[in-house]
């Protein structure tokens, strides 16, 4: 995290305005130098904040000069005054920068309901134009944290055709999460040069492989999205069609959003373990991530997690629930790398052994259907005493 | 509950026969005098207990006599043990009883992945078939609990053509519970006579508007199952199609269900308070199911409801992602009688009347979706500190 870096042309500010109590970093500012190719990945949920509407909207221009976030107040269900506000707030920042306002990007995350504040957002604005620096964007990343409890940021260099990219990416969110965007927010950056096409291609791929596979609560909210911009300040040959170029690309792309994601589940709300759901040899993908996904969001396998508890028939349980298409009686379940249930029967297993893995601060649970070759892993957290604490007052 | 009685023709028992530690009930018989017609719902996880396989396999039989349910363990996931264990329980009570093992039906309930103990097992069915009896069947409801903190038992009294009909229910279950059965059992006696297959009418009538309207965790277990007998003591007009008898009959059998079931979602494993989600005015049925099904999981709805916060951000949130059809801006949403969200809208409300309906031990949560005139109703309760300390330990 202390390597992490920039890519060129980019600057970000993270400042305080006042959203947020007792001076807590809560908006940031992310501007390109010259107008980047833009690509979005935004919420599934039928309602949507207003400046999330804003971003879907002005993301088809493709051309993107800034990103505002304010975290604090998730600028939804606010009615017309909501999206007056993600209007003024795109022309405060495009005044600054001096651009257009559809070149500006926004982002709202915290609670619902209420109104943004639109003169500490200005004043806001005016103090992180000031503030932009091309350094470690640690503030920036600050400013958009909720419940977060650490921030979270990763950088990677990458060589395409002679040329030295950098990929960097922030995200935020730790409740709510879950697959199509939680209450998540992540920004993407580069300085290759790539196709507006290309570019999208590859962060639905990427997205696909990695936010969409954590899981906190299953919830999903109004205001998740992901953005990356790509501003072509490395000038390699700007990637067009799925060439070598494009596959190192999307894999480094990938490795950044997952390496993000592992962080958004171990980050969830009152987690203390990050946990690794591997479905394997099962029949297709779909029955594969059918069971992943419906074993990482009950709540009877998360808090048993928490309690160390290698209560595996919960596992089966919810496996059993998920509609996949599975033969009970060929089940494997691993905790570790300890053997509990072969065949879809309970075996006498080392009970000090299995609460010593389910102790460390990473679990991966492997569950072998032995039907065919496909594979899914999902990535979630355990249930604790915490997260109800955290989210029994969160607005209050 | 005091005033509870049995049909004409029923006895109960239950007895203590060791497989819960603390000498806790945990072996219920149930006989008819006669033959009785049987129904039944089952669970449809994938994953299935072997009692419960037996009962869905001989309830084909339809003529029953005795209902064996032991709890503190499930009989699932031991492989072909836990059919031979099956069949021997089946046996044993038939003996007792003086009938076809194939009329006796099972159910078990309780950790997954050990074998049941036979040898104490055998003793406690000898010790509960002398210990039958007509009166309150208490102790076999205290006998099926797990983790429950109440018994749950509701009878009520209806004429039928001048005669007097008893419809008696029995329910456990408070964790995992979620439509399509969760962990739960229950059991239904009725003195009425009626045709096997009115009966199954009947009760699928009755548990898609009960026990399959309520959801404590969103996960569902291997060995749920309502079952109804019907012995015919009462000497009524034996119903054999939909005439007015019959329909007094259901309106009857769904009274008892939702009365079990509302019990049920009381007592969710760590819950303050019941909540029922009302979503009115839907465009149909379905998306009226989906939104309140969507809310009554959310962990994030519940923990605010748990800390009194009257968060309606994350109901309307809840609604967004349950892939119903639905305008979010014609969205209104009501704690109790106090308007929170109007036209998907946040009200400026009085925080401190919020705060005071939800400290009730019940709550009303409306959501009116100006669509339509389609209604539909789910029973939940609030996620708590105690779910997780619960859950976290259940095993071990």
């Amino acid at each position: 995290m202390d390597n992490v870096r920039l890519p060129k042309g980019f600057k970000t500010a993270g400042v305080s305005c006042g959203i947020k109590k007792q001076n807590k970093r809560d908006l940031a500012l992310i501007v390109s130098e010259n107008e980047a190719e833009a690509a979005g990945v935004f919420t599934k949920n039928v309602v949507k904040g207003h400046s999330l509407k804003w971003s879907m909207d002005k993301i088809k221009n493709g051309k993107t000069r800034a990103i505002v976030i304010n975290s604090g107040n998730a600028n939804a269900c606010v009615g017309s005054r909501g999206d007056d506000d993600a209007i003024t707030m795109a022309d405060l920042a495009a005044k600054l920068v001096g651009c257009k306002k559809e070149q500006v990007l926004l982002g709202s995350t915290g609670v619902i309901g209420y109104p943004l504040p639109m003169t500490k957002i200005e004043s806001g604005l005016h103090f992180a134009y000031h503030k932009l620096s091309k350094e470690n964007p640690i503030d920036a990343v600050d400013a958009i944290m909720t419940t977060d409890t650490f921030p979270k940021q990763v950088s990677i260099d990458i060589d395409l055709s002679g040329k030295e990219i950098t990929i960097y990416g922030m995200a935020k969110g730790s409740g709510m999460i879950h697959p199509n965007m939680a209450t998540m927010i992540g920004v993407l950056l580069t300085d290759a040069s790539i196709s507006s096409d290309m570019l999208n291609n590859a962060l639905k791929s990427a997205v696909s492989k990695s936010f969409n596979r954590i899981s906190v609560d299953g919830d999903t909210s109004v205001c998740d999205m992901v953005l990356l911009l790509a501003n072509g300040e490395a000038s390699n040959p700007t990637i067009i069609d799925a060439n070598c170029d494009y596959e190192v690309f999307e894999k480094a792309l990938e490795k950044v959003s997952v390496a993000l994601s592992k962080m958004l589940a171990k980050d969830g709300e009152g987690a203390t373990k990050l946990v690794e759901i591997q479905v394997i040899n099962a029949s297709d993908k779909k029955s594969a991530h059918l069971i992943a996904n419906s074993i990482a969001k009950s709540p009877l396998v998360k808090t048993a997690l928490f309690g160390q508890d290698a209560n595996w028939g919960r596992i089966i349980t919810a496996a059993g629930y998920s509609d996949a298409t599975f033969n009970p009686d060929s089940v494997d379940i691993l905790i570790g790398d300890l053997l509990v249930c072969k065949d879809g029967m309970g075996l006498s297993f080392d009970e000090e052994k299995a609460i010593n893995i389910l102790k460390q601060k990473e679990v991966l649970i492997t569950v072998d259907l032995k039907m065919g070759d496909s594979k899914e892993t999902m990535w979630t957290c355990d249930f604790s005493y915490d997260y109800v604490k955290i989210n029994g007052s969160y607005r209050t």
